[in-house]
């Protein structure tokens, strides 16, 4: 038996989130159906982790064991060509037994994405959410600074997740100017509650117009409670960048 | 009556192109339809051109006459909320009546954007073509220098167009580099034939790959044959970026 690792990148767009569901389109639906049609067997795919409905990735990880002996190499190209075109596997390599894409994984990175336009873009509408002023991004940092640690992040968090383990390592939360008229706001953490991300950037948003004082993100997060922060970002503005192992 | 200039940006990757036809979506259908739900009677919109199925656009003109009395200002942001994700109106203004958005426009530029990576990747693959190598830029850029200027660009254009008038004056053909692993290629004339960009382009990334020499591009010009250029490139790198007047 081998164990496979596949990288892959996806436009969730068109997808209900990662998970398998019984008659929607999910990215791990549709990778599952093209191992099985290479290999001949029906495969169980593990993921670092699930995205939300509409979530993107550039460097999702997941593994499956098979019998198959097809080179790694060949697999990547062969999966690629029967993906959906919203979907490609970047590379698949051979791994030990004992890798696990969700439990071997050390940190993940998420970006959030957004653009200046005093109207809608259909040209950046797809992979970043629009907001209609400049956010002033020194105060956005000044915020980011009072999150990033180890805290309990039950605030930016879905109520589901509340009755589970909130406390996480947030290890960066950096705003950065990306090209003309973008802003990308890159967290790393030891692991992401659902929503975390995406209310993240909310609070950030808030602070960078100017309806939060930096000061207030420190206040949301001790507050433990999803209530004390804005409703979570859509969808379309977010990534997971990269799984480290 | 007043004559009202639109300034268009679209994804064309759901339609049928520009013009109007039945029973499928097309920019300029979307368009009529908007602007006789909010002014209440039929108006015939004229575009600076026609841009084919697929294609994109970042600054499409076009001018209608209507007798309402909406301000310019509301009449976009109204046609906006109206039209689908992938149109947008980016200013209405009110002009000239001889003010004409096709026979008035002075010079067009298109850009074809193409991306370098080994393996398909989604997302990059809506507003790009994928090419597996590096090009040499100062390849292709010898051979842009050969097709530069007055000419007659039939080997250039569909045959349908090789029944007209074929001369136009390119007045500029760039290659940049574009953030990391792009390459646009911008195109500027007092007018294109149809596909005559996607075959500059075609010509020019056989330039860069080493598939031809760049004073190939002069031969084929002065072949005035369409079968002399390579199969023009795919519309989902091309974009009608502006239209001057």
């Amino acid at each position: 038996m081998r164990r496979i690792r596949l990288d892959i990148r996806y436009d969730g767009t068109p997808f209900f989130g990662w998970q398998r569901q019984k008659d929607v389109p999910t990215v791990q639906g549709e990778l599952e159906r093209a191992i099985r049609r290479i290999t001949g067997r029906d495969a169980s795919l593990v993921g670092s982790g699930r995205t939300d409905a509409g979530v993107h990735a550039l460097g999702q990880v997941a593994h499956f064991d098979t019998e198959s002996r097809i080179p790694a190499v060949d697999l990547a190209r062969a999966l690629s060509a029967l993906l959906p075109r919203e979907i490609a596997v970047i590379a698949a390599s051979d791994v030990a037994s004992d890798f696990h894409a969700r439990y071997s994984a050390t940190r993940k990175t998420y970006v959030y994405r957004v653009y200046v336009a005093p109207a809608r873009d259909p040209l950046r509408d797809r992979y970043a959410l629009r907001v209609a002023r400049e956010p002033d991004l020194a105060r956005m940092r000044r915020g980011a600074r009072e999150l990033v640690g180890r805290h309990d992040f039950r605030s930016f968090a879905t109520s589901a997740a509340e009755r589970r383990e909130t406390t996480r390592n947030l290890m960066a939360l950096r705003v950065l100017r990306v090209e003309k008229r973008g802003v990308s706001i890159f967290a790393t953490a030891d692991g992401f509650l659902q929503h975390m991300v995406r209310t993240l950037a909310a609070v950030l948003l808030k602070v960078g117009d100017g309806a939060m004082a930096p000061e207030e993100c420190g206040r949301i997060l001790r507050a433990r409670s999803r209530t004390a922060a804005p409703a979570a970002l859509d969808a379309r503005g977010l990534f997971l960048w990269r799984v480290d192992y």
